[in-house]
């Protein structure tokens, strides 16, 4: 038997583990210090009462004979589906019910998509990046070329018409920059993709955050995207479903190569490889979408939005150069002094007792970055800044 | 941009779509009558108490900022892989934590494990067969040969030591036929595996019917096979949990191919392309092994069982040829009169008012075979035996 030669050429990812393992050691070498995380891309606030009490109800529902459910539908319950589409409407984006396939996360689609896509296709992704559309290209051996995003173009690559890709991933609001493309940008990637004949995944994961209604929260607000973009979302930030696991991935009918459509091979993919989400998952999903759930999940948004405020106007105050923080949970920053980003982690650690992520962890062009993030407390958050200030200041 | 041109070679899978039409179809026909499913390859009985009281648990637990869980580990939490570490050393089987693998159910594992495996392999799948396993190979492009199982070998087809094989589908009991492994036949496989350096995918999703001590529960009871052999499980079948999603799947160290651990490159498959399973499905999964949840599930079993005697007895009285139905919810049986599987469905349906499933659309050699299962209820499962009966004898 041979194994899949490409999982030889995985990187191992050591950023998270390296971060964890530093911050370990100085806490044992410092008991009495009291180290604030603000690299947490993880959500803290416990889920909302109406999500919880639809997940009591299907938990009920699964008791009893009369209402208990087995096999789901392969692509979602239709109480999900359409409490989806009409969020959808609620943008100005029409979709009709077999366009969006409810899954266990926007992490499994991201990278179970790649199934239906030829192995000699060429990929774009930006960098720095979330390492997912990177490790699950090598995995299947595409070749990966990259979109530079830096400082100049605010961490928001446009296209470059002399190179082509076949592929091509974009995550607005962005993760790790916080950065978000404009519409007017994205009509840009669009007519790059239609005239290269490319798809874009558009990973709007953090699209709840957006506030601004200059910037997308669905890519399908832009004309011409239904012909070249399958768009990935996730409950995880939204609604705080990290732990419960639900996602759903639009793929319109518009979109078809040489006449095959990408929406029957993905339904292809998704019925013999995968077999539907929880019934009790799917419950709260659908809860999250009702008035009462949606009021509540935007209390839990303007917290995690207030605390980004906070990040953000401290370094204003220190004149740091960063993007996010206004329609993003993520702050990434210029490392002050010209320090690296190994060693302002260190030195922040060291100083302020503040754990934030090294933006070279997310690729070349992240070195001399830093991402913080808005998902601890505010008190903790008030903190942190507070030291970060008078360490900077 | 290239689509994967190996999804155009997929047959359409029409078996349960046309078995859902004809029914339709005869049912507005004749709305008087009563049609019986004895077609169900779902289970029917709710969850358990212990179960549902876990999950109600969890769901509490997510309410609360103090015990509320965001992202799990990517194979499990340890209060369920110690678990099932616990339930496979009741069979005699002893695991490392990390050896195991918790998942959203052994379909998506079935087919997302093909990862790992690169694509100029031989697959060896039996005929007749779950689907799943030649249409994920389809995908991939793999070539793909067949053992055949028949009436003389008892759906229980044996090794040709002139044929070579790169990866093997075992699964047992059956589904579709019933029929399941001796010690002694799963030993002869593992020889063979080894001595051809392959990998058994061993399925043993419905292991918890097993009641004949000589059959085995786990691939892993036999000698050899931590070398050889990857073991998909299921809680689906054993505590209802179609509707829940939980499985997992088994990677022993021992299992490397060119100094390569298969271990490793399924953790780090998961790590990348999923995201771990809901809190709340493990908090249930869990329940499932304590005590008082084992023996909630062995009621449930004991239902089915009964369920599938009382079709099995039905069959014998009428000298009817079948496997199956004793260590197995699904009873396989030879169609009566030389009638092809699709003539008897007519026939059953049309005289008994009684649906099944044809035999032909597991694989050429499903062809004059039929297949029933005990997920019905027992009075209906009773009445449906009545008129095989009388429409037989």
């Amino acid at each position: 038997m041979k194994i899949n030669e490409n999982y030889l050429n995985l990187k191992d990812g050591y950023l998270f583990a390296t971060v964890a393992k530093k911050t370990k050691e100085y806490k044992e070498a410092h008991p009495e210090k009291d180290v604030i995380r603000l690299s947490i891309g993880d959500v803290t606030l416990p889920l909302v009462p109406a999500v919880i009490q639809a997940m009591h109800k299907a938990v009920d529902d699964m008791s009893k004979a009369e209402t208990f459910k087995g096999y789901g539908p392969d692509f979602g319950y239709s109480f999900l589906v359409d409490a989806i589409i009409n969020s959808y409407a609620k943008k100005g984006v029409s979709l009709s019910f077999h366009e969006v396939f409810v899954s266990d996360g926007a992490k499994s689609d991201c990278g179970n998509i790649l199934d239906i896509f030829g192995g000699d296709n060429t990929v774009l992704v930006p960098d720095p990046v979330y390492p997912v559309y990177v490790d699950t290209n090598v995995m299947d051996g595409r070749k990966i070329i990259y979109a530079n995003a830096n400082a100049e173009n605010g961490f928001l690559p446009m296209p470059d018409e002399s190179v082509h890709a076949d592929v091509i991933y974009l995550c607005s609001p962005n993760n790790p920059t916080g950065a978000a493309y404009s519409k007017e940008q994205l009509k840009v990637w669009i007519d790059y993709a239609i005239k290269h004949d490319a798809v874009i995944l558009y990973d709007a994961a953090y699209e709840f955050f957006v506030t601004d209604e200059t910037l997308a929260r669905s890519i399908y607000q832009i004309e011409g995207a239904e012909r070249c973009a399958i768009e990935l979302c996730s409950l995880s930030k939204t609604a705080g479903f990290t732990g419960i696991r639900c996602g759903y991935t639009i793929v319109p009918d518009a979109l078809t190569k040489n006449g095959v459509s990408l929406n029957k091979l993905w339904a292809r993919r998704q019925s013999t490889k995968f077999n539907g989400v929880s019934y009790v998952t799917q419950m709260g999903a659908a809860a999250v979408f009702t008035d009462e759930g949606e009021a509540q999940i935007r209390e839990s948004l303007a917290y995690y939005q207030e605390n980004a405020k906070i990040i953000a106007d401290c370094l204003d105050e220190l004149g740091i150069w960063y993007t996010g923080g206004k329609n993003s949970p993520y702050i990434w920053l210029k490392c002050p002094n010209g320090m690296s980003s190994w060693e302002f982690f260190d030195y922040l650690l060291e100083n302020a007792n503040v754990v934030g992520t090294p933006g070279s962890g997310f690729g070349n062009n992240g070195e001399g970055f830093f991402r913080l993030t808005a998902f601890g407390s505010t008190q903790s958050t008030k903190e942190a800044c507070n030291r970060i200030r008078n360490l900077l200041k």
